[in-house]
């Protein structure tokens, strides 16, 4: 299947051995694509964001990983595995709470050592197969969770989405946005709707660019007009991505999502929330149990470039999630299947 | 009573026979008073929204009116009517929608009509003094809002507000915010929180700032953190604005508005409207009756200095009002008294 990019969010050039991303950091206004061979420069990518979203995180650096050892200019196994580990773990230090990261640099650590007695063109070769194995895999999650999703969906649908959880967050297709790709491409005619989603803009920035760069019908709005958009009818389904789905079914997502869904159970639109199966945590039995991040006050007041926006001697408010109650969910779409309250997520 | 604010929003310097106004184009960042006696500066003003909010542009233009008539120099009364209908006329186009304006402008003339045959120096007294009447009409209008609303808040109550209907609005107090400041002064310890109010922010700019000025306890968030904020509890009732209320209750607002009250109704928080009682318009059957204003994509997509925020070839949906339905309205707020469904406004 083609690219629905003209890029993919992260992929391996084989002919230079390189990882290869989109900087997410110049969207939507520059399109750079950046060839990475050296660590410190996939460090530095992943730590300023040039390649975000848990998903592309965790291939990024499997792919790097692969990339910086088949340059290590050494004959000796042992010295090849020392020198691996070493840089391994200085890249897991770029984002420390993001777990794909260390759950995909973990496998390239396994892979390399459940293979440490081969020669080490053939060591290397393996580990090259399995970071495109950690790649494909999260492909076809994305497709998976899409394929169910548009099972939900009709043509000329209005669809509704808050921040990324698109193609840039993974390796393709995204999850909240998979649905809409695959439906684009077999002539669903959709009307995409993207939340700004402030104070970082992820969907002004990065959803509406990489759906309208596929050639769908997109709009933009500020977080505070999805009332009236759904008021007026526009809207037949929202779609949002997960960062933990606790065992009850309550979702902790990018702040404001809990608005959508408030607002969405008002106006009788069913809202779906795309969630990898490993997003499923049921060791957290419901969401007052999820930790909440609160993020500095300047996100919010200092967005201008000439002036602040708030006057210096209030308060800031800026928790990065919100939590959205079971009871306002009207499926949770995973790669497996389509669930429906009552959820009850146990340890498998 | 002392001012709330270092400077009122507008008044008259009778010293040197000058509108006064706050620069609001410049807040938060400078504080700057301006005092005009020009008809071309005063237009500008108004025009280029240096003086904002409904009843305060009404004030404004009154004042000004007054100030530029007293310096026209003639000894002739036909001739300094003449004078005075084509500066009210120049005036009133200022900001041909606000109605306020053409409203105080049109009482300016009446009083100038009405009073034709006395000596000129008693005719720009006269003149004077209803502009002070406006002004001081419009204070005590806000004071008795303020009074009524603050017989519903207690002691220390967590109050949300959503965009500027302040004391920048008015000229003293304002409408939704008017029981913060009695209750202020009166010691209830009130923590108030600023919706910012996308796209133009005026919550984060202007209510933040003149509540804060004013030495309350103000935090600032982002429009989709309203969930999060009253799912912890921290919100006991919201007081908001209002541009128009129908004769079944349902009000048109800052667009926004009806994201507020749905989650406020879903969270058992009392949502209160402040409304002057010239806003209710019982010609308008129902919310649905009243048209909404679309505005430009570049107030969403173009804040930022650098560079915008959203590529270029996607669409944005940009109303600058939406309808909040009278079900989820608590009760109207009026300086007349405190309404509550069901809604019945008739054409007195």
């Amino acid at each position: 299947m083609s690219s629905i990019l003209d890029h993919d969010t992260v992929s391996l050039d084989e002919g230079k051995n390189a990882l290869v991303i989109i900087d997410q950091t110049l969207l939507p206004t520059r399109t750079v694509m950046l060839k990475l061979t050296d660590l410190k420069d996939i460090w530095d990518a992943i730590y300023l964001l040039k390649v975000r979203g848990a998903p592309a995180i965790g291939v990024a650096a499997a792919i790097g990983m692969y990339v910086v050892s088949s340059r290590y200019d050494t004959d000796d196994n042992d010295e090849f595995l020392t020198r691996f580990i070493k840089d391994k773990e200085y890249l897991n230090s770029s984002r420390p709470t993001a777990v794909n990261l260390s759950w995909a640099l973990n496998r390239m650590e396994k892979v390399l050592r459940d293979n440490i007695g081969l020669p080490l063109s053939d060591l290397k070769n393996r580990l090259k197969e399995e970071s495109l194995a950690i790649l494909n895999e999260d492909k076809d999650m994305c497709y998976r969770i899409g394929e169910n999703a548009l099972s939900l969906l009709n043509k000329g649908d209005g669809l509704l989405t808050h921040c990324n959880a698109g193609q840039l967050a993974t390796s393709k297709y995204g999850t909240a946005t998979s649905a809409m790709y695959l439906g684009h491409q077999r002539g669903y005619g959709f009307k995409i709707y993207c939340d700004e989603t402030r104070p970082l803009l992820q969907g002004a920035r990065l959803t509406s660019y990489e759906l309208s760069s596929a050639g769908m019908d997109v709009t933009v709005l500020c977080d505070n007009m999805v009332s009236s958009l759904m008021r007026e009818g526009r809207i037949n389904a929202v779609l949002v991505g997960c960062d933990r789905v606790a065992a009850n079914g309550d979702v902790a997502n990018k702040i404001g999502t809990s608005v959508v869904a408030t607002v969405a159970k008002r106006y009788g639109v069913p809202f779906y929330v795309c969630a990898p199966s490993s997003t499923i945590d049921p060791s957290v039995k419901c969401g007052n149990d999820i930790v909440i991040e609160q993020r500095p006050a300047d996100e919010v007041t200092k967005m201008w470039y000439k002036e602040p926006m708030a006057p210096d001697n209030v308060k800031v408010y800026n928790p990065a999630f919100d939590i959205t109650d079971n009871e306002l969910i009207t499926a949770i779409i995973t790669e497996r299947g389509i669930l429906r309250a009552p959820y009850e997520f146990k340890n498998t």
